[in-house]
Formats: C-alpha cells, structure tokens, sequence
C-alpha cells in the first residue's frame, strides 16, 4: 500500500475523484469544522445572499483535491506540502464536482512535485483552482 | 446577523476559533471528502509511517480558519476569495487547535481584506500556516 | 435484555423491520465503509447507468435484515453464524424497504436457527432475498 | 471512470481495502441500518458477553468487500449478484480490517465472475469469509 514514487511521476499525469455534494455533506462538515457560517446552513438567512440558496462550504471541495493526492496520484505516502485555494464559483447542494491534479513539474533534488488542481461542476464551471506542491512516498530499502 | 463591514476592520484585529481533533472529526471527514488515505483511517499502516499513528487530514484543520472568518471576524456575509496554506506539523488525535486570523492588510478600494492565518497545537507549535483574502460583508442599503 | 431462547422459537415465527433510506443513509454509509463507487455517491455518473439515478449499496440494505435479529428476532443475545445473500434489484433513494425473517428450520441440536431473509421495498418488489443461520440467546444459569 | 471488462479479468487477480473500525463506525451504522443489538452500543450489556466489549456489526465489516468491488476490482460499472458470508470472529473497536477479493472463476458466457471473499484482522485471524457473484462492468458501445 504505497503510491507513486517521484521515479515513477510525468509531468502531465493526471487524476480525478467525483463526487454530488449534498445537504448531509454540507452539515456533517459544519459540524466537524465548526463552520456555522449562516450562508451553508440557514435556508432563510441563504434566501437574501447573491446565491439565494445555501452552498457548500469552499473547504469542503478542497478536501476533494486532498483525496486524490492521497488515494490515487501520487497515493499513499504522500505528505502534503503546500496548496494555494482561489474560491471562484459556488458549490450548490446537488452539484457533481470533479476534483482534478495534474503535475505542472517535477524537482528531484528537492524531492517536491508540484500539480496544477482544479475543481469543476457537471456544467464545466470551474469552481476552484489552485496549485499544490506533494512530496511523493519514499520506496522502503 | 451580518458581520463586520470593511469600514468597521482594522489591521491588527484578530479573532481564533478552537477545538480539540476527535477520531470521530476524522473519520467523519474521510467519509465526505473521500480522502480515505490509510494515514488517517488504518492504523497498522500508520505504525510504519514518520509519525507512527493516524494523523488529521490537513485540509480539516484548514476548515477551522474558515469557520473564523465566517463566524465572528469579518464574520456572516464574508465571501473567501483565496487562501494559501502551508501544512507544517501533523495534527494527532487529542490536539487541541487553535486557528487563530489577523488583518494585515485593507484595500478599500478593491473591497479585499487580507489576513494572516495560523493554526497552533496546545504546545505552541504552528501546525499550518498561509495567507487569506476575503471580501467583507456591505450594509444592506 | 434477551432475546427467545431455541426453546422459544417455532418454524414460521417472523418478524421484521422497515426504514425509508435516505441520501444521508447512502452518504454516511459510503463514509464508513469506503465504498465510494459512484453509482452511489455521483449523480452525474448515475445518469449513464442503467438505473438512471444514484441507488443504496446492496449491503446496506442487508443491515436491516441484521437489526431484526439482533433487535426483535431472536433478538439480543444472537450470534450471527452466516448470511447468503442474492440482491435483486435496486433501492432508490426515498425506497421503503421491509426488511422479513422468518424461521424455515430449527435444530436444536446443533444451536442453530434457519431463516428465510427478503427485503422488499413499497412496491412489493423483493430487491434482496437469502438465508440466514444465526444461534439464539441462551438463558443465564 | 469504468472499472475493468470481463476480458480484462484473470483468475488469482486480488485487491483489498483497510481501514481500523473506530467506535464512530459502529455508532453511526448502527443509526443508519437501525441494528440496535446491545452487542454493539452497550457497555454495560457487552461486559457480560462472550465478547466482554462492545463488537462491530458483521455486516460493517462485509461492507469493505462492497468497497473493493466498487472501487477497485472490477471497480465502477461492477453489479452486486450474490453474496455469502460466514461469520467466523468478532470484530473489536480498533481492530484493522483487510477485505480481499480473490477471482475463483469467470463465466464469460453468463458474463458472470467468482470471487473469494476474507475479512481478517490486524493478527491475521480470518473474522469473515465467503464468495461474492459480480457482473464485471461492459465496454460502452
């Protein structure tokens, strides 16, 4: 149970976890996080916001970038190192989002990889995007 | 229930948000994120990792910073533009975070705040650490 | 709080349990067991299955027949020795299932109980049928 | 995002699933399938068990042969047909499950495959066993 190691990483190498966000997803995560922030969780505050509705909280969705570094690329093993988040689009109850990682470059010396992570909807909107730098697992001798 | 708006900020103001990281937290969140990485959910794995039991995803921590900005600083009303984070130290089950935000910057103009956001365990070590741009609440007119 | 002893028990005796399975069901059960597959957790992906829409894990459903045993039928105290189980059609979200056991065999002997298991949704269809061996509770000398 | 093609199945392929099951697995199972037995969320009743602790429901643990299926091999597309299963020990809060299938057999003809199917715990002590039916998902025309 050990993902890829930096050997065995291309630049362009790429993977992806979907997942339809839903109202237990977003309560459970209030709760775990302590995230009440009326705009996730009050129908009736939700109603006056630009988005009329409630939405998803912008973490929850970066937590799906963390479970493909994690369980696909490079998987196991992995220590995550740094990520940058741009918020750029809502996440609504219902919204099928696609979490996608994509290696932009590859230090060896350093022993760091960095990938490109975007964050779409089932309409092609990207609703986050970013770049994380992972340092890939070590193989045991 | 609206929080601060940019007028009623200052650089300097703080706030934090803390809570001690359950099982119960992680496993929660490995199950909506789908981050099912074995470093948090197997402890025989976890054994023969650097940190020899199952550590908290970091991107849960992450969410605790969000929880501060839209629960009391700027507070309701806050929209998160972009959030970098740098992940320095496992969180292990038992600690007690504190996820603590502060103004270091005010564009009026651009209508951006920007915070510095730190994430401290209960024995002072920063366990995550980055930068976050949010756009305050405006008064209702 | 023990369930019938063997002595108890008669061919034909049943009993049975019913839950409406929701979407917070399907997703907390994803959750625990890490059974991610998308025809339960994507709508997106569902859309181009066969069933048209996200549908609960077979093994889901199977717990229900697990909560009469241990609940009403022999009830506490039963050792589950063995489960066969044929899954026959889907559970939708919103599906009520009836979860049906009743005693085909009793061998006293040996300790053990035969049952005859089904599921059946609101419809009357039978959407998981099988056999259960389970041993009831003995009474405390 | 389709798992493997009956043509793309050997037999001896295998793939497996950990995770340790924490009390938060249990309690929240228990809540979704409504398998309240005291075995498994009562202290005081579990003490005078065999067991002497509260154990995980046997059909949580057959819930990580559902995942291997779904997520790994023959992963999405993958149709449940039967299962059986045979209880053989208990699983206690914090033991850490390993769910292997195993292909016994492939049915081209019936489009059907044969899997062997284990749980065994941290000590390698086999808690389930059994043999799963599974319709491998078909190539999209």
């Amino acid at each position: 149970m050990i993902g890829k190691t930096i050997e065995e990483l291309n630049i362009g190498d790429w993977a992806q976890f979907q997942k339809t966000v839903t109202e237990t997803d977003i309560y459970l995560y209030a709760g775990i996080t302590g995230d009440l922030n009326p705009a996730h969780i009050n129908v009736e505050y939700a109603k006056n916001t630009h988005f009329k509705e409630r939405i998803a909280h912008g973490m929850l969705t970066a937590g799906f970038i963390s479970a493909v570094f994690g369980g696909q690329l490079p998987g196991p093993g992995t220590v995550y190192i740094s990520q940058n988040l741009r918020f750029l689009a809502p996440v609504r109850i219902g919204d099928t989002i696609a979490a996608r990682v994509e290696i932009s470059e590859i230090d060896t010396e350093k022993h760091r990889v960095v990938f490109k992570t975007t964050c779409q909807n089932q309409d092609g909107t990207i609703v986050l995007s970013g770049e994380a730098v992972v340092s890939p697992p070590k193989r045991k001798k």
